[in-house]
């Protein structure tokens, strides 16, 4: 089926579409009895429709030109040709941790991709829920080896990195959103502001008035839209990730674009650390989650560690390769070597932790919450779990560079929690 | 005149060229008779003709599918469309230090533009000749802080930018040329190095063997590779200026592209270090040249100055304006505002000293030296002139940080020359 022009799907309309594209319907068999379809919408920028048949299943998702949630606010279409677009890179260098893409349709802003069946669920949900993930943090630390290091300059030729970016640059709304409600709306008074009020209030205006703070938010700024440094995912919190004990799926990178590495390892890690900060106020009489807690801290260390072995790997792997930014005629002795690479995962250790902890502030003081928090119904309770998260978050944007390795980082935690 | 593809021009061609083309032919008021076309080559990359008649003149630039000197080395002619469009930009934003573009020829790879009159000579045989420009600092300052402040996220919206970033992006066969000359070759065994042998033998190799040194320029290249701060020129050396003592004109920004903004201003700062150096062997009975070496000094401190002045008053008039880096929101006040303020030009002097002595060492080490050094005839004399340019070099490219003023390096140049 070939629309002229763009239209927002209902049930009838995907039924017709359906049928009228072979690379889906030839997915259920061309049998369209028995289909079930559900909308499970949830997110605030798309339609995502569940099509289940007889033979098998997938997912539509829809961008909208709009965010549902505020309707007046405008968002391209053309988001989903960049999703789609990372979809299939990430998915190419990482296929174990990213759904397929079966079908994409620019007109129509539509994406038909794997369906991730129950028990997957969303990583968020399950962190609330106090399930422990024992794989979670050897593929994620796989996903995000492979996408990040496969597409920077440690792999890419420059001809390679600047066709890609400059490519990329056309998701200039997507990245323009995450400026203003990450880097600009939180350090200033702004209608799309919430927080638990009133206990927060005094914290709130003390962020809008912390020079060194906002001076360290400047700087990540500057460095997430001038940094062409890797095709990131941009939004790789705990929603965009869905889980089973067994499997690990990166999901929504509508964001992607070339942007700071440090921007996605830190996306992960601060949504760890905020499900670590919102544990006390999911504690009761059953279940005091002091074992989960552990469990988070060590996640969060492992991705860390992992991921940065694994970077390490595939640098060393690939240093005779296609990559111009470290010419082994160069960089041609061993301990050379190491001081490259200590120097390049030091600076992306400090970005990391700069970018996970601006993500917590953005979902404590900014527009959007995540439900580790809203789902603590006792405000006061939930506003001392918020400020001890943004105790964190001001210590490490602070003074990161201090930190020299992720238990660091995981002992001030504690500490902080003590 | 139209031509379907590319030729590469003659006299001939040049003049049913300009007879076929209004906005050239209107210049010297349609009357042929009696012009005079001049070849004055020169460079490596293009053909350069002079055009005189009675009523006007210009210059006629088209780039060739190679460099002249080294035939064998492939150039895209699209270089001439970047040019052309970087003229034009930095034109409109610094009129005065910019030479007007009357025609683009995209086919043709060739700009028609405004023919920089005698007494203007390239900058470089000025500093060699010992020639003061008493202007020269006021107007390089002017046209630096005019056509990176307002290419940067300071000015532009995030749309504006990345649209531009990405059209620029074309432009990456010229930034690799520099990635290969400037960021590597010196660093390794190349065969198109060469330098002031034997002389300087030890001092090359001591560099390829420098790993402290060799992680510093990785960095740099890191950033030139993958930072998009503003539109620069690319290529800011002391051939890329013309002079007389009243003007200032900044020519051939063929290697223009959103890249870090101290690789300009180091441009054209290392370059005048290099002539610093140079003068002990230009020097004779007649002339010590040790006042013009005091010139060169004051002018190398009063361009950053002034640069970093006229830059900062730039950023106070438009601090309200469409730049979206820091939002009068969030920087609402005096003190915040000052503190973003140096430290964002703390960052960029030390860019400047490093992208700065990069380009001295790869001037004497690499492929494409200087006329500063290459007339001075007895090689002994050369190479003691550029061994201290050498120690310069590395001396900044190491501890360039701990420099908190363009006076400080002032005085280390003059200890290295005691």
């Amino acid at each position: 089926m070939e629309f002229s022009e763009f239209r927002p799907l209902d049930d009838n309309l995907l039924l017709d579409y359906i049928k009228a594209t072979p690379s889906l319907s030839s997915i259920v068999g061309n049998n369209f009895d028995d289909l079930t379809v559900k909308e499970i919408g949830g997110g605030n920028l798309n339609y995502v429709y569940i099509v289940v048949g007889s033979s098998g299943s997938f997912v539509i998702k829809q961008a909208l030109p709009y965010m549902r949630c505020i309707e007046t606010w405008p968002m391209t279409r053309e988001r989903a040709y960049f999703e789609a677009l990372a979809l299939k890179e990430h998915g190419r260098l990482c296929p174990q941790n990213v759904p397929k893409v079966y079908h994409f349709d620019r007109t129509m802003s539509l994406i038909g991709m794997q369906y991730l069946e129950p028990p997957h669920i969303i990583l968020r949900k399950g962190l609330i829920a106090g399930v422990e993930y024992p794989l979670l943090a050897e593929h994620i630390s796989d996903y995000m080896s492979k996408t990040l290091f496969y597409t920077s300059l440690l792999y890419h030729t420059t001809l390679e990195h600047k066709g890609l970016v400059a490519q990329f640059c056309g998701n200039v709304e997507l990245c323009r959103l995450t400026e203003q409600v990450v880097f600009s709306d939180p350090y200033k008074v702004s209608q799309f502001n919430r927080w638990t009020s009133p206990y927060l209030d005094c914290d709130a205006e003390a962020i809008r008035e912390d020079n060194t703070l906002k001076l360290e938010v400047a700087g990540l700024k500057s460095m997430f839209c001038e940094r062409a440094q890797a095709l990131i995912h941009g939004d790789l919190h705990t929603d965009s990730i869905m889980v089973t004990l067994e499997s690990t799926q990166v999901i929504d990178p509508e964001f992607a674009f070339y942007g700071p590495m440090g921007y996605d390892v830190g996306a992960f890690i601060g949504n760890l650390m905020l499900a670590f900060f919102a544990q006390n106020g999911h504690a009761n009489e059953h279940n005091d989650r002091k074992i989960y807690k552990k469990w988070i801290l060590r996640t969060i260390e492992e991705t860390w560690n992992l991921f940065h072995d694994k970077f390490i790997a595939l640098w060393d792997k690939h240093k005779d390769g296609p990559g111009e930014a470290y010419l082994p005629e160069i960089y041609n002795n061993v301990e050379l070597q190491q001081q490259v690479q200590r120097k390049y995962m030091n600076d992306l250790f400090h970005d990391t932790l700069g970018f996970g902890v601006a993500k917590m502030i953005r979902r404590i003081l900014g527009v959007a919450h995540v439900e580790d928090f809203e789902s603590i119904t006792d405000p006061s309770k939930r506003a001392n779990c918020e400020r001890r998260a943004l105790e964190l978050a001001k210590k490490l944007l602070k003074e990161r560079r201090k930190f020299l390795s992720i238990s660091e980082v995981v002992s001030t935690i504690l500490e902080l929690e003590a």
